[in-house]
């Protein structure tokens, strides 16, 4: 395989952008991501998006390349529930390194405001098995709620021990002017906050919005000096049983653990190695099960791990750098490029207050389904 | 690029298949496809798929990955209107032809029947300009109807000049068990039938249907003595407007074009060294467009040389061979893929008494949106 570099990034504000539907937000990323690669178009887009029937709109692709202004560009969408925007990356990075292109795009857009709520429920849950657990009311919040029950029956721990994940997540929010939500919370405000499905609360959950987030990769003959390069060392995606009853295990996400094992393989790499990690924080539990999966907690430890303050900033792996989508916000299929985007960053060491010293190698995963689709990524300096 | 091969083709029958959803028909086909090509199983599964919120089900790929029993494969949706089949196969080759692979799946899989018709209606329409088109209850025929009547308006021919392409692929369904449509239809069959959309026709129109179609495409070095290979010489994509009125020429179809003569480019061949053509005929209108983007008729002489015999059984160039979308059926996200099946079984002498004698190049056109998408491959034997 080639090898397939990131040139460009670029990424709308998250939020409740009343003013800005699907055409708004992808063309913005796409117009930021391609001035930042310094380049005035490209021959190929690969469009991350989940819930675009919220929005009435298919064949987004074709709508993007035609409103970022890139026809006649190859152009569909890629949707691997909320792994979407990581899946639209993985597309671009394989076009490039097949050799049909020197240099393409992937976008993740997400316009989910656009909804009414049950509308919106009934869009998430659709990542789920209609079949057997959506048409029965296990929606989105409701099957992390039955991991989560699980997972503190397991390891004994109470859900207040969750709370350094959003404590942080929203402490680094602060920091990121495209965050959502830049207030701190305090572990108190989390103990106190409302119930959404028990045991999960409301801020143990990545709230509804709407963003979009582009990158630009290229081959290695592509890249000239006005670039500043950063490799794809690898990128694996990996599956696990759609619905959670068939799992032998719930508690080990099967397709997260082994798309990074896959990923860490392929860049010759371990967890140690991994100087920040954009996790899939769209739930307290999903965040403790991911990084438990990647290694950088044994099993039913990553909440001890998070007390003595691992994944903050300054500990040994910090995860969501940029607020991650607890508090960045979680534009489902713009939330994996997103990541990318935000790792970029740190890797150029353009992360501003939130930057880890001396970055050189990331680690992004992207979760869909609850674990049934891993999107992993290592970008490297 | 690496060269890419297709060694396993597999398809459900087309029809109203009340007793089978997206599940059990995705997974059939897979099957199929996979003892076609002597396969146990491959690491990675594209999905091609359009509608699937009307089944209340996204994230599909890994669902189907789950349902054959491919886990812990790569698997993701690709979407592009009615072109998502031929973009999952599109997605398949660039896998292989990356490295990533040796070997891949592409299946397109669609379920229309479980929606209620205003909600089919209202997912077709979902691939026009949701903003300035669908909105305004311009749907999928109502934009069909639009460039028919400047067709006709254009080359001074009635509709009853549209007949050949509805009689030939009734006439080629007949002979293939898959086909929706079995029974040959009249020229004044076709000229008495009931408008839908003035002048479209019920038998100018393509069938609500479901169904699914599969191919397993692999390198050079994957290749053994079981293997019956057919090669993709080429696998091009290209877009235009998403909003007809934003077309110069709206007789043009653009993407269609611009991605057969990439296509033809990519394989070393004119359109005179085509053996038989997968046309797109949703409609008889984009039949006739399609032909003519494609180079097989001059702008506005589709018809004729359609009168002519040109594009029957024994013609210079068949189209539909099974019975094109029109006749064998049209399960919107399924189409590109059968129209790759159907290619390769001509090109392995297997299509019975449809068979094309000595054929040995073959083109599929996929278009979505009304021209704004659109998916060309060139199989060889």
């Amino acid at each position: 395989m080639r090898d397939v570099f990131i040139i460009g990034v670029g990424q709308t504000p998250v939020g409740e952008l009343w003013d800005q539907g699907l055409r708004e937000l992808g063309a913005a990323a796409i117009h930021d991501a391609l001035e930042d690669a310094r380049l005035e178009r490209v021959d190929a887009v690969y469009v991350g998006n989940m819930l675009g029937c919220l929005n009435g709109q298919a064949n987004l692709a074709a709508l993007l390349a035609d409103a970022a202004g890139l026809l006649p560009a190859e152009a569909w969408r890629v949707e691997a529930a909320c792994a979407s925007g990581g899946a639209a990356v993985r597309a671009g990075a394989l076009a490039v390194a097949s050799g049909a292109y020197d240099a393409a795009l992937a976008v993740g857009v997400e316009k989910m405001t656009d909804g009414a709520p049950e509308q919106v429920t009934a869009g998430l849950a659709a990542a789920a098995d209609q079949d057997y657990e959506a048409s029965h009311g296990l929606g989105f919040t409701a099957l992390s709620a039955l991991l989560m029950r699980r997972y503190m029956e397991e390891t004994g721990q109470g859900r207040e021990a969750f709370a350094p994940f959003a404590v942080t997540a929203h402490r680094n929010a602060a920091a990121n002017p495209r965050a959502m939500f830049r207030e701190p919370i305090t572990a108190e405000a989390f103990a106190r906050c409302p119930v959404v499905a028990a045991p999960i609360g409301v801020l143990d959950a990545a709230p509804i919005c709407d963003g979009a987030a582009a990158v630009v990769v290229c081959s290695r003959e592509f890249l000239g000096p006005r670039h500043r390069p950063v490799r794809i060392a690898a990128s694996a995606v990996a599956t696990d049983t759609i619905a959670l009853a068939a799992r032998d295990d719930i508690l080990t996400l099967g397709a997260a653990a082994r798309s990074a094992r896959a990923a860490y393989h392929a860049a010759g790499m371990r967890p140690a190695d991994v100087d920040l990690f954009e996790a899939h924080d769209a739930f307290t539990i999903i965040t403790a099960l991911s990084l438990e999966a990647c290694g950088f907690a044994p099993r039913g430890q990553a909440l001890r791990l998070a007390a003595e303050g691992c994944f903050a900033p300054g500990g040994k792996t910090p995860i969501s750098t940029c607020g991650g989508l607890k508090a960045r916000g979680h534009p489902v299929g713009a939330s994996g490029a997103y990541q990318v985007v935000e790792a970029v960053l740190q890797l150029r060491g353009e992360a501003g207050a939130n930057q880890v010293k001396g970055a050189r190698h990331a680690l992004t995963q992207s979760i869909g389904g609850h674990g049934s689709v891993a999107v992993t990524h290592v970008l490297e300096a």
